[in-house]
């Protein structure tokens, strides 16, 4: 009932089973003060051509994330649906208001996106658009590509995400589409195992899954827009649903990572936060790895930050200013390879 | 009178006149509603000793930029007042609530440091504690080091930046203190004659003014923060307060740039902005500069910026997001010196 | 149970079984910050005499809709009690906390009244309003009375609407009691079968369901209070509950229309909307209907707007001011009777 | 000082003196914390051709007035600089922050730009633009235009808006730019002698003034849009700055009204207003103007509000909630002439 | 499931199944725009020597109640565990969040944590905190001990607070663990069978259960902290988990009361409350309780507030300004002894 | 002129030459969003009759002290003109939006109302309310009553408050006053100077100036208001405007204390602030007077802080929860009296 109650209140302005190119939108239903019988128009595009696979390729999750909503934009405008071999489904945009204010989460209802999945028809927006993704593209599809970056409060090695598969035939589909997108370095990422994001959401409903991360801190990189404009086109091709000469080759397989439950560094005092190294330096567990700066009390020392495990500096934290509980780095370790 | 109005409403805990090693605070008065007979606590300290020139030194003039409140308040407890001859007053979080919250401007009322000297004793909070910094310090001073960065909205070269001078000869100190910072470009920054900046209050008051540009992007940049320790305590070594060994040797002068009234790339458009080249590129006007792209109307086709001026790209929009009138780029020209 | 936890946290002043008239409240808890251990005093009040139906009466759904409120407000001053026959149960302000901030949606959790029924006892203050209303209040009722306005941004034709029965009687039942009130038109309107609606609830517990649209704009029209006095008179007569000669007598049936999928005109664009046409002007779907203009951008030719059905302009926006998925204009079409 | 200061910081992309069409904006500096070196693009552009008067056309003084910077937006597209004799200033969107937040005051500085007039070239945004047009474009005008609507507040009768002049000649020019309007009604509002207003400004600058009030709610009115077009081209035409076939016949002068001190209706209790007469009703000192409804307590009888002054009913609030303090209705009496 | 759900989600730094002194937290994931991969630290610490009772001690889940937050922090620090047989289990800021706000409800998600057991681990922060409380640290525990106070809105009488238990066996230890406390009285608080409580989900999870209520006004008294301290070290004692001698002998067992459902005194005005009596005073139903004052209307007559039930006042409404539904006061009724 | 602008701009309901009782308001005009013509209503009443002094009394300069306007109001209603020999100007809610939102400062434009005086007729709304009591009021006065609390964050022994004379007559006839008021202590507190507050803008006009502490912590003290009710009235007896009878009889002369620079304790942590004594005990400078606890971060040691200067303990910060720069305790100081 619920995937009834979600199409029939969200309709969408493109005909997902047409051939050809379509861009438009769904419509969620949203009675504001200022617009009593509006709606918030999420834009999705469809290219669809003869027999093939159907991805689904999502950008703007998280509304401060650019690299993967312009190259989806630029793929919707500049593909031709004679050379698809399947159906693209674009969703460039997907948490349409937190795009719009520039916001990780909604500003509607102050949801993270990805943290909300599968949704609910009958909750508030970032709930129904999750819920329309969930119950409705996600059952028209074979493979789900979701593009982020490191938004404002992160600075993160541009890299492709592996989503722990649920079965081992789902994780080799996944080790093997982020292998395709072409970046130095892969990772995997399963979040403590929390099943409320679009990737694990897409995961238990059966779907090949590649995410990413794209550098970040909010602002848009031009070598992070370079290898996601290569790399989603990597990814077609590796698929079969673009021609394979769409493709950039790429020299060498990614280096595997992934985030153990000691990957992070979280500062327990209100500063400023100096970093010592750069993105890619190889730590140890123990290493310094940053000082908390009290800039307001002169005369009070530094605070020590230390690393809690071995391996890369994935990401940073963007903002030097600090309060307990903030994410300052981020360490990627080898990942010994585990079937799930 | 102003002065003694200042002075009479801002107790400070520190002695100027006093030698030896002090850190303290002025206090602005500040009746707020969960605070009715409260202060702001602006920091302060003094390192005073001997014969020598009087040097006032500033961070946090905008409260989202940290290496020069990090470099300051290292000098203030590391410095032995054996090894000073003069007075070195430093002011390290001038802003001190904007600073606290990490704005740019404060979040009591509103107002730009920068965009607010010489200040009122009368006024709000902002224009108290300029009213103190102009009335009460900037009388005791001989020269006037003040630490910027970027701030959240720009990605700048580290460089020293020369206010110019009221006479040739405060113009020559000016660009000479520059010269000693030992940042690989110096830039004449005038701000279109704006009389409100704390360099420009300070030229008028007849100091010698050095002002600096470290990175950005409300970030702590390692390499900018290595330059901003080497550059003040070469400056203070130029000026003859600390021993001369205290300097690191400059292998050349800076290369010496300006901003003309064509520097700044404004943006007419609402959508999210991708910069073509690297802060350092030589680029030309009429270039193109970059790109702004709607990425919740995939369809539509993106606009191009272009330079407005021969250089080098010195700065930099960080986020992405862009509205009309947002700065997006700027561009430096090599500076013809000219005496004032 | 759920009931039994409504009725045991929520205590109202008035009781519902005694006759004559009752003026009271009944109270939400409500622990906030500012007021520990308070309640949300939703007003109620009861008029009841002899034998007849028990007829709830609601206002102030929304907050920001004002000719339901008034009229109620009178009938419970100036209704004698002697002249009713069964139970009137007035719930003249029902999302209080809206009605004070003169807001569509309850300033305390941000929910829209009207897209959360049938609520929740232990959800927060909208939702355990509606839980009272629908766990206490409708399995006492045999007819639901719902008056709304367009709100702060509609202006829409003083007109009854009519809730689709669940059963053919419950249907002829609601075509009934519209048609009664005495408006020049009555509109079928189904919400997309969205459940959340209070009178989708009523209806869903078996009682006949009335509603109204009341012109809008945020303010008291003098011609649709006019109406809704006479309106809800006449429907209280229908119903036997007040004597016939308390009806105004009614020249004509109203015209019957519904809203099709296609009745919203929705904006694409950022700017200003020009209406074309006046409420009640016969219009074509492809015909013309209003202009987007880019006023901060006077070169910008302005964006053409269309209707999508055929019919009559029932609805218009009242804020110039419009951004991507607004609804501008409301197109009612005749109505062709179904049976649901 | 003032001037040189103003257009220093202030920068056009248009050149005043130059003939021909040209559309662009004046960039007044906003350091931001989003936007460290941006501004705030005003819109302006200019039309001139051969000999004739030079006219400053304004909108958006308010951010919610629509009917003017429609108005302006079309003559600046639609008008052939051969069909000028003279030069038209137009600034259609002056308020430029508060019209892109469709709100009557800056949301930078929450300035009512028609309160700050003669503006401070070193104040906050509202006071930097208002004294860029003071001090550099009232000195190239002879006549000026300030186009208002009732904005969100307020719906008030579409009609020319007489500011008093400060001669008999300036008054007397005033009336007759009025006059040519051709508005059915035509108004001298003094504003009790407030010099804060830009028509104030204007008239003190020596120029001859005109304006209107162009009905309101925050909507965009058809039937005052229709004569805002009209009645902005009769005016012009009545210059002699555009051709006399521009300009529509009128069939007979305004009816001339003022605003005595007694025209207000305030109100002092909180509640929701029932106003009694349409706009034009001829009504008379003491008679019932309204009721004040208190919604949320139903046994509470409301409240009447009388008129204090004979006329018509010149304005009406829209948002029918209200505080005290609030103004409810505005009469217009019949202007006796008196010079100035 | 659920408890897996939460132990996976939210690790803790702590290891509460060792034996010593321990003081951490537990890392509750918050990804936010200012902190994609943080954690909303909650402070915890264990003490835990040989045998004898786990003993939950829980302040802060109001952000605005001090003297137990103070309390268990001198407890954590001084506490020597070798005099400790059992275990000690603290949460003395247990909405982390809230307390750093300073104020009662979470500014995250605006929950209110004592209206959200037993939490939901996939929910907003408060109620993920909650879920990690009732369903890791509840089955842990065999006494939870909850310390309030009044908070910002109230004052109330320093006293233990009665949980009703939900057997004869657990009511009879929640009321001796109340008498152990020594406070002058004791109050049988059922907030009307709501579960969403701290208190009652630990009673649902079979803990003997006792809670304070401590002044308030959100300040910390002198008197209250001083019994606060007295009281939790008597209940240790009389758990046996700290040594007889912790304990400071009281004089007579408190005098019983509890809150009926007439011991608020609810205010139906908008205006500035006037209270007649002093904390516990003795008074009856009917009796003049205080009075609302119109300071805005001097002419307006003050409203009487009478007292609904007999008893002493045993709370206060510390702010003056009141709006309709506010608590102005509330009456402790002596207990009759029922058991549940 | 400025006095003439301020009459010009704001017209008052009451006319202060007329003998009687009249209550109204002088209407402040404020050109809001939501109400373009409206006021801000600020009450004004007036009791006159026969001959003797005039006397204006203030309360609600702040809007969370409520001991004043309580008193006021209650005068107002009360006092039988014919009882008055003089005049009684009585503003009890000066800062009218404050006192309406009960906030220390005005939610129009942020500013205290007593760090504003004299006011500016042409600034925003608190400015324009100070520049009519300043101009047009304080010229018709000989006596001046500003009756404050310590407000929201204060808790203040409530006493008489002596505004230091201007000459040697003028503090003479101040202390007389304040002596007359009855309350146990008097206190001499000169702000340091600043000459923004309403008493000392009213002693620069040259009128007798008595203020007051009344308790606060935004509750109203039955204790202060009762000492209030008397005071006043003994004040008005002491002038001669109500009959002797009227005067409570007092046992003995205030104890004088003053306020000295080293009066305040001003915090420099970031915690919960526990306060050692009672208000009224006798302390010393250096002892301790407080400790600092950080309530989130248990294994913390508290901060203690210590007097700094001898005396009582006059104030306390009721607030538990501090930051950097919070004054938490007041320190008055026997005075030995010395002529200004």
């Amino acid at each position: 009932m619920e995937r009834n109650t979600t199409q029939q209140l969200t309709p969408a302005t493109v005909d997902f089973d047409k051939p050809g190119k379509q861009i438009g939108a769904f419509h969620v239903p949203f009675s504001a003060h200022d617009d009593a019988w509006g709606v918030v128009p999420v834009p999705v595009a469809v290219i669809s051509n003869g027999k093939g696979p159907t991805v689904i390729l999502e950008g703007g999750n998280h509304g401060d994330e650019y690299e993967g909503p312009i190259t989806l934009g630029e793929l919707i405008r500049d593909l031709d649906p004679a050379s698809v071999s399947g159906r693209l489904i674009f969703i460039p945009a997907i948490n349409q208001p937190a795009v719009m204010a520039a916001q990780r989460v909604s500003p509607i209802d102050g949801i993270n996106m990805n943290r909300t999945f599968p949704g609910d028809p009958l909750g508030t927006t970032t709930r129904q658009i999750a819920a329309f993704v969930n119950d409705v593209l996600f059952p028209m599809g074979d493979v789900f590509i979701d593009l982020h970056s490191g938004g404002s409060s992160l600075d993160i090695i541009p890299s492709a995400v592996i989503e722990p598969g649920k079965s081992p035939e789902q994780h080799e589909a996944n080790v093997a589409a982020a292998t395709a997108f072409g970046a130095p370095i892969a990772v995997v990422i399963d979040n403590r195992g929390d099943p409320r994001t679009a990737t694990a959401s897409a995961a238990l409903a059966g779907l090949t899954v590649i995410g990413t991360e794209m550098a970040g801190g909010g602002t848009v990189s031009i070598d992070a827009l370079a290898l996601c404009r290569r790399g989603v086109r990597n990814v077609l091709a590796h698929l079969g649903v673009v021609p394979r000469h769409f493709a950039t080759p790429v020299e060498k397989p990614p280096a595997l990572f992934e985030l153990t439950s000691r990957a992070h560094v979280i500062v327990e005092d209100d500063g400023v936060f100096e970093p010592i190294h750069r993105l890619g330096t190889e730590v140890r567990a123990g290493e310094l790895a940053g000082r908390i700066h009290f800039i307001t009390q002169p005369g009070r020392k530094p605070v020590d930050l230390h690393y809690r495990a071995d391996g890369i500096v994935y990401g940073r934290r963007q903002p030097g200013r600090v309060r307990p509980g903030n994410c300052c780095l981020v360490v990627a370790t080898p990942y010994e390879s585990k079937k799930p």
